[in-house]
């Protein structure tokens, strides 16, 4: 970062020491695992001046786009609905939980077999290093797991405004009117701290906005089906993180700028990998940054990742939401059944989930899937069951990885993973 | 057991031979546990004589109801409405759960960070040792915590048939209407299944029976607070574990003999402790049948539990049925309202049950609250700090044991529970 953004973190309420701390890992952890990757293409220097800038030229965008009267909303959970955000013409960030940090703190508050995710929140908050959750007018928690819906009533003491949205645990129609009437109270929440309406034109200009960006990622998902590879999983991985924090309009254009390029890529047969290399699917639970602990094990064992089953990743932007309304109330229909269409693990029977993993293994010719459990997360890793079981039954080995934030069983995980890799090369 | 079940639990279809460890272990840990107490009340015979016969008569009368014509619902759950079920001449029991069996086998199916709880329910399951299992028509499982709305996913392979309620996460209107459509669902398929109708009668007849056995605890629960303890904790734990398995009829009146006995006791102000013992109340996650491991430990270091707040205890049985209804759908809105008072750790915000803790703590004349949390049942793991906090700051010292079914821990439970009991006398 070149420009010294110390008094506005000063401002934010950001514990400088501390947050100095924080980046002195970041960055070179930034470094070590992005910069060096071979043949990266060039449009990824965008992301990279991103994450350099994350905490830096974005905040400032935030405090500038407040003091214009706009309002940040953070959210940890991609069942936020950001239309109704974007409608309002307020900002949706996503806020930071990908890595450990005082941990001891937030063991304070929470039991120690909580969700690497959850500690990760909560450390942030209570050490005062994370400019997204001190630039929000609101936290936007969710009652998905029992980790969050509970932990959520501690941490609104944290906070100065957390606004829970509830949700419905079948999809069945009450479960669907659970879920409308949340997202009514919430658009009516929005509008009374906005001062806003949600119009039939505001709500157009909301779905549109998601939809672009969604559909830039559809864009890059489908040329990450080439082979040879033309952008790491480490890259993917990264532009679907940053999906969370960006300008989306800039975000989106930057997206389709890096597809541009790897369309030129393929039509060279060129790529980040020879032809030929094992091709991966990570399926699971959400990986928030800089939690790249995984990825970069599979990667810098010859392998690529081609596709994330994840919230953050396909899972997250699966499905457009239908902008055909003409009304406010079919629009909220459009964005209620767009979000409810979410195989989230937390739905039970969540059977589409698992159809979700076989297609998006079979159009990017991945031969096996390595399914990401976060240690204390039971819906994922009690769904990893089943899921496991019907992807071998389907021919497509599996490997389970259940982890968190630490390193010390990163060596571990290599042996594991190098043994997949070779199954997938026999 | 004098008679032989045994061509019976073979018809139930009962692993024998595993059976035969099961038991070889139960009598004698039900013998050390119970049968030493000193200076028991002589109506607890009873309980004693249903524990001795809880795989033999128990069933038999089950499998003869069933020729009968009668339908037998077997549930882990206090959500699961006895009403409905009874309304239609069925037999709800509860099924085992409470005690680490077949564990390996549990593990091939549920990550090891599973509670031991659901652990426990598959372990029985798989081990094919649950005579209310093999004898039950239907299985109701209950969207209530993520392990086990996930796990019944996996489960409903193992066991013939398997119905899930769902339910709310929330108490609001909203949340109200899906556990409603739910129980309405509920009875339409114990309609199909018992070839029964859900009349008025019907559901006057089904509310009085619960009522009358939830009142009967009401009795029990007051006369606890005598000091001297009329009875141990161990035994007034026995009575709400045996609430699930015995007739209704049967079970009410047993409870007022014991009544009848403690009320004579508290008269002679004779008590199964002496006056002064600290006097504990116990909080949190539910005890099932065998599981007494910190009950045995508290009472075997000198102190007196006076309570359950738990869903084996007052949690459980504390609000009855309003029958004041004079259709199906005013009696089937008593129920819903009745279920949704339960203060269970899935709701969120869940604050009346700091309000019941605090209540029974005072009306028992409790010194100190002991919170029981299952390793890995984040709900009541996470809301146990929150329930500290406000008990310690209202005067009352909490101490929070997290444990599971296996004994390495026992030693290290003692010094703590030790420990607090002098805390309690100081």
């Amino acid at each position: 970062m070149s420009t010294d953004y110390r008094p506005m973190w000063s401002e934010l309420g950001l514990d400088l020491e501390a947050h100095d701390v924080l980046l002195g890992v970041l960055g070179p952890l930034y470094a070590q695992t992005f910069t060096h990757q071979p043949n990266r293409p060039a449009s990824m220097k965008y992301f990279d001046f991103v994450m350099s800038e994350v905490h830096g030229l974005r905040i400032q965008e935030l405090v500038e786009a407040k003091r214009a009267g706009r309002k940040v909303v953070g959210a940890f959970c991609t069942f936020v609905p950001e239309e109704l955000v974007l409608a309002l013409d307020g900002i949706l960030v996503g806020l930071c939980a990908g890595a450990e940090f005082a941990t001891a703190a937030a063991e304070q508050y929470l039991p120690r077999n909580t969700c690497a995710l959850i500690k990760g929140a909560f450390g942030f908050a209570l050490a005062r290093v994370c400019p997204y959750l001190s630039a929000s007018d609101v936290i936007v928690g969710e009652n998905t797991c029992d980790g969050k819906k509970k932990s959520y009533e501690i941490f609104k003491d944290l906070v100065p405004e957390l606004y829970v949205l509830d949700l419905p645990q079948m999809k069945g129609p009450e479960g669907r009117a659970l879920l409308r009437a949340a997202f009514v109270k919430f658009g009516a929440y929005l509008e009374d701290l906005t001062g806003k309406k949600l119009t039939v034109e505001a709500l157009q200009r909301g779905i549109a906005l998601v939809n672009a960006k969604r559909s830039a990622m559809h864009r890059l998902a489908r040329l990450r089906a080439a082979d040879p590879a033309p952008i790491s999983g480490l890259d993917g991985l990264l532009m679907n993180q940053i999906y969370f924090y960006d300008d989306p309009v800039r975000f989106t254009a930057s997206v389709h700028a890096v597809c541009d390029e790897l369309e030129q890529r393929i039509a060279r047969q060129e790529g980040v990998v020879p032809p030929g290399t094992p091709r991966i699917l990570i399926s699971g639970c959400p990986m928030a940054v800089p939690n790249w602990k995984l990825p970069a094990i599979i990667e810098k064992l010859g392998a690529v990742i081609v596709g994330e089953e994840s919230c953050v990743g396909d899972r997250g932007t699966q499905v457009l939401t239908a902008a055909t309304g003409h009304t406010v109330d079919e629009l909220l229909d459009a964005i209620v059944d767009r979000y409810l269409a979410i195989d989230c693990a937390i739905f039970t029977p969540n059977e589409s989930r698992v159809e979700h993993v076989l297609s998006m293994a079979r159009s990017l010719g991945a031969q096996g899937v390595i399914h990401y459990g976060l240690l204390f997360c039971s819906p994922y890793q009690i769904e990893a069951g089943p899921v496991e079981k019907r992807l071998e039954r389907e021919g497509l080995p599996t490997l389970r990885i259940d982890t968190d934030y630490g390193q010390e069983d990163v060596g571990q995980i290599q042996v594991r993973v190098e043994a997949f890799v070779e199954r997938l090369r026999g």
